[in-house]
């Protein structure tokens, strides 16, 4: 039997406003979700300033280490968006003004004011790519290759994952089971890292938190099989009761 | 004049649970925000897996190309812990207990079921290291040379950055003005590219949102010195003004 085949993907969010704490990211958990439903699972994330070096330099590593990469941010049409620019130059192509984004983009502002050329911009693309649509705010999404330029708005975002649910090619979801409980993690180390150690095919997370000044954890039992996972999560219960905590189904 | 010197650093953000997408993370605006204040630019963000290959990779890159390396998650008691252990292989030194951690812990968990072999994990230190101090919860956050190993729980994050305030060199921080409003951007961004261009020292980032359907932006003004940041908002704000919108100062 050959070893299962692991999709995976990286994940390049672009922006000064998340590096100066300004913004709070919403991209990475949302984008992580959504790949993990196509079976594909994010192996590493980088967030860079809006600097052709730095993500040109990103762009490299990660499309070459990974099935996919997906960026979001800096697709807009003020000066610093960069992120088409930056990808050109990493795959070493021209930008090009891509005719169907010019198309979707003058008739989304024949009412608002006409194509300026800032908005035109947003119809520039790393030749040979072909667009994303968006249903939410006209300019479209660039996939080109592996990659795929996302925008950084959430809800934008949200609305070009939805267009490429399906189409990615990937493999089987990883699904989780949590149990979890006012139980202090370092006292139960020993039976989390027994149980993940007898059983192939799953891993388990210990997840800390305090709260009202006591301790507890949720311990996530991960597989791509949903009835192996469960089969785990309830035998961790099972040993965590025997030792005296109280514990309950989909952690606390 | 010798240019002034901008020091940078970067964060490791270690953890399944947020290339999961389970957890939302807390930790990258919150370090942003930080090392703002002592004058330190956040300059590059990974997240990798609980995975020690992935950790070395991104420890050894991260730590030379910047001032400071901030890490957190993964230094808990639990098998998924590996922080400390793939960081010790990056540097090339061995694993060791630090005296003082262990006294720490055993005076923390004397009323706690006493120091097991689990929670002393969370001693181990890359020989060499010094220790971070943690109201919180016990056990120390951990610094050897250039890098912070900073726990993964927000609110255990702040408390270890809290005990680093002041005691790290840097230069001066980044201030930031904003103007904003109902202004759609791409009708803008020739103004806003223009502003920028017209003063040293300052750049503009263009924000733009959308709420109960319509489309606007904060435009926020970037500088070291707060003096030119708010000359510079004052004029986008009067630019804006002249030309039909209604901004406001702060941002909407």
């Amino acid at each position: 039997m050959t070893p299962k085949r692991i999709w995976t993907a990286a994940l390049l969010v672009i922006g000064d406003e998340i590096l100066s704490g300004r913004t709070q990211d919403k991209n990475v958990a949302q984008v992580a979700t959504w790949l993990n439903v196509q079976g594909i699972r994010l192996a590493e994330v980088r967030v860079v300033p809006d600097n052709e070096a730095k993500i040109v330099a990103a762009v490299n590593a990660l499309r070459s280490e990974n099935d996919y990469l997906f960026t979001t941010g800096g697709i807009g049409p003020t000066h610093d968006d960069i992120t088409v620019d930056a990808i050109a130059a990493a795959l070493g192509v021209p930008v090009t003004v891509h005719p169907d984004a010019r198309d979707i983009l003058e008739r989304y502002y024949e009412t608002r004011g006409g194509l300026t050329e800032a908005r035109l911009r947003m119809a520039r693309v790393p030749d040979g790519a072909e667009l994303i649509m968006n249903r939410v705010s006209g300019a479209p999404g660039i996939r080109h290759g592996n990659i795929f330029i996302l925008a950084g708005v959430p809800h934008i975002t949200a609305g070009m994952l939805d267009a490429l649910t399906g189409t990615l090619e990937g493999g089987r979801p990883v699904v989780s089971v949590t149990v979890g409980g006012m139980v202090p993690e370092s006292e139960v180390a020993d039976l989390l890292r027994e149980t993940e150690q007898a059983y192939e095919g799953i891993a388990i997370g210990s997840y800390p938190f305090f709260r009202e000044g006591k301790v507890g954890a949720n311990f996530v039992v991960r597989s791509e099989e949903l009835e192996k996972a469960q089969a785990v999560a309830d035998q961790l219960q099972a040993s965590l009761e025997s030792a005296g905590y109280l514990v309950v189904p989909g952690g606390v």
